[in-house]
């Protein structure tokens, strides 16, 4: 299959985005952008055995490429509007580009983003997305806007995909519901795109969870001079993550990465509101919210409940 | 060195750019659109061993990752003015990325387009560029444009990076001088950012060269439902390509990628418009155009002045 056949056959996609004024098939793609917006832009590369096991369906990975983006923008509190895809594959293979680009379409249909871009080379398997979008002018959503008195707020729960990481590797056995669970939270994140309109509304400062809790609070404190109490014991778990060990369940939880949930900073002034809000969330849309503590001026401290400091570790691809 | 120290020390450029809110550092980078201009966005990724030899200096993977994605861009008429960078490595090498580094900023700079954000992975080196840009609205040049009478128009000289390539592969042999020419050429490929615009002020259609000649002009004339004939006698070649037999200087002006020129048309009444304009350019940024031949309504065919059919066979990644 050529180039030209493959990006005719997997990434021409029909589209009704009026904003769209040419895209695949010549040099650039052209946008038109609204005057009182500002374009909010995002790149994230995933690896083959490093971002996903390497067994890992298309499907999924074409669902998670496209989610950890839009992860990123709605951490921004940003409306997600276009992507463009660079696809790196060791061969063109048309079952696994099917189920590839499915997994991605789904996903970018249900989030209301469009291809409008790309570029396909030989090698070995790696895919990066990049994806634009736009915020009100002067409303984006920094890591360097929480104050002290802050609630700590995050979406959905914690360390299910690092347990279905840590199932996949086998250093862990779950039983057949919880495997399956943690491994669709591994293999699917649900990118809370649904929360960018509350999170700009009602969020002082916001980031997504890709290294672990407490890395990322980490980068919170450090850019917005603050620190943090944690209530661990507030920590919204699954009843997979729930049922382990004290000290794993707190590991996968606090250190785990590949989450893919919201952590942002809410004035209590704001709390009501926003839960009210994300009350009215359609069910597919639907995520619980948690307050796991509070800001207070400490500059880049962490803190348990009782006073304990707690250290920030989490995943470096460095390291 | 940690993912966080390298895109510190490497990737965390000041830039006195106000239209930049906020950049790397955030989940996303936020910039400001004025109302009257319209977005164009670009692709590439250069794979070690496929896009450039591997022995490449590192200094000229920088330079030419963002070379090709300017020439895209210049390609629509469009003015470059920010891209991200995903890069995949196979460790931090500090010397490799220092030089790498240098290569992009020193074209960064000179193209006045600014590093906004990006994303380092570890893998198989691989470097995704993602390049946006403005353009007057409704001012893009698309391939779709030629009108038959339109003069064929090229910019520099054509086959030298293909040369340049068969050098290194020792496929070629060439003198001294000539060998170090083709491979500067190969290795540092003058993205034509400079008559961005002029192409949307004066051009009808417009790609930039990556695949060959013969490829990326048949690319014009699908788009646009014309026909061309080119005048071969009339390709512009350097005195490195000159002085090789015909079937190879042909071979390597019409088939040979990488040559990253302007390849557009422009109606009869510009072109002398068109060359007092870039006559004034300064002598950095000069360059050479050369009509090769004419467009007509013979839609999808190309032939040369005698009427003889030429084939397009340019480079295929999955052929």
């Amino acid at each position: 299959m050529s180039e030209f056949d493959l990006i005719q056959q997997f990434f021409t996609w029909k589209h009704d985005d009026p904003t769209l004024i040419t895209s695949v098939g010549d040099d650039a793609a052209v946008v038109q952008l609204a005057p009182d917006e500002e374009l909010v832009v995002s790149v994230d590369t995933l690896i083959s055995g490093v971002h996903f096991p390497e067994e890992t369906d298309p499907h999924a990975i074409g669902h998670k490429a496209l989610a950890v983006n839009l992860s990123d923008l709605a951490a921004m509190g940003a409306d997600a509007r276009w992507f463009t895809l660079a696809l790196t594959l060791p061969e063109s293979d048309p079952v696994w580009l099917k189920a590839f680009a499915q997994g991605l379409r789904e996903l970018a249909d249900k989030a209301g983003v469009t291809l409008i871009g790309g570029d396909t080379t030989r090698g070995a398997l790696s895919i990066t997305i990049q994806v634009m979008g736009t915020v009100p002018r002067g409303q984006a959503v920094l890591r360097s806007g929480a104050q002290p008195g802050d609630l700590l707020v995050v979406s959905g729960t914690l360390g299910d995909g690092a347990a279905g990481l840590a199932v996949v590797q086998q250093r862990l056995a779950l039983p057949e519901q919880e495997t399956h669970y943690c491994r669709q939270r591994l293999d699917y994140p649900q990118a809370r795109y649904a929360l960018a309109g509350f999170i700009r509304q009602y969020a002082s400062s916001c980031l997504d969870i890709s290294d672990g809790l407490l890395a990322d609070l980490q980068h919170i404190l450090d850019a917005s001079q603050v620190g943090a109490v944690l209530k661990l014991e507030q920590l919204p778990l699954s009843t997979a993550v729930a049922g382990l060990s004290k000290q794993q369940r707190l590991d996968f939880a606090l250190r785990g990465g590949d989450d893919y949930e919201l952590l942002f900073t809410v004035p209590p002034a704001h709390w009501q509101a926003l839960q009210a809000a994300v009350q009215q969330l359609t069910e597919k849309q639907s995520v619980s919210l948690t307050c796991i503590g509070e800001v207070n001026p400490e500059s880049g401290i962490i803190k348990d409940a009782e006073g304990s400091l707690v250290s920030a570790a989490g995943y470096n691809h460095f390291a």
